[in-house]
């Protein structure tokens, strides 16, 4: 067999969800695109790994130092909705429903996976709330068992800040559903119908 | 939202199968990979799209001007497979019952898409039956109306050789079922069952 379909359907399945036959099936497709379109594709991947930045403010991916969100003035910067993940924030971007700042954990805590508090960015959301700023603070974070110990540690970080009101968004999401793949309405369901928090 | 992430997203979702939330689930998986593998993946889809060529004896994608399958002195070279696509070819070799050499037609005559014989490697075929190396040929092509179209043109061109055995695999593939998604026990059945025609 041809030594660069064997690369290329190999490379392919290093990504998730895809096997030999889907492999194989995307290599027949990327042969019959125009040339010019392949090498895009491959320079957007290549390009998206090297220069992608954190955002400096939120942990969000960027371009940027800060990231479009919170460089955004229209923007209502008292409230801050924190997120395991981006993928979770362009959800919540997709209801139109919530004009606040993010902040993304970049994960939950997972003893399992070896994750603890200090390898997500508490620290980071902590000195933004410093600063007096914020008024509320939502925490979107999965219903799962590792989204509840992460909410139980940050709603005992966030004791230190009285004056902070702290709400989680409603528990209309199933149990054991991933926030990235549930629908708008749910997820705009979930952002009215939050909850405050007495920590 | 990061240029480069809808950027990435958009070129993924040209692939077949991808929409918007796998693309974006396999830029966040690609994130996560090391910089190097992420190049490797680049550089193998662009290798691919530019360096692969097509076997001057049988139109197998090939590195070289002869596909492996061609210039392997071991395989019966009396005995040619006619498939529609590569990944038939591989499905074939898969099963590890065929010694014979190939013939890559790159499709089947479809005149809703504007694809007719002249579009297919049928003459290269006839060349080689030219010659009187090869005894017998064997059809393997999809059930669809293109396939037996294309079959029924082809027993019509192979009437020049009466010579040569011209077989089909047998009829145990579903109809409308796409050869490249059979399992091998299937198309190994096939193999065996295939009947001589009479041209």
């Amino acid at each position: 067999m041809s030594k660069l379909l064997d690369n290329v359907t190999a490379e392919l399945q290093r990504l998730p969800g895809i096997g030999r036959r889907t492999a194989l099936r995307l290599a027949m497709h990327i042969l019959k695109m125009e040339s010019d379109t392949v090498d895009s594709l491959a320079a957007a991947i290549a390009h998206f790994r090297h220069d992608i930045r954190y955002c400096r403010s939120c942990n969000n991916l960027s371009d940027s130092d800060i990231c479009p969100i919170c460089s955004d003035t229209r923007r209502d910067r008292s409230t801050i909705c924190v997120v395991e993940q981006v993928g979770d924030l362009l959800s919540i971007e997709n209801t139109s429903q919530y004009h606040g700042l993010y902040h993304v954990l970049g994960g939950v805590i997972s003893p399992m996976q070896g994750i603890g508090p200090s390898d997500l960015k508490i620290d980071l959301l902590c000195d933004k709330l410093l600063t007096g700023d914020i008024k509320e603070v939502i925490i979107a974070i999965s219903t799962s068992v590792e989204g509840e110990t992460t909410l139980f540690y940050l709603l005992n970080r966030l004791k230190a800040f009285p004056e902070v009101k702290v709400s989680t968004i409603a528990r209309g999401i199933g149990f054991g559903d991933e926030l990235e793949y549930v629908d708008e309405l749910t997820i705009t369901h979930a952002l009215i119908n939050r909850r405050e928090l007495k920590p």
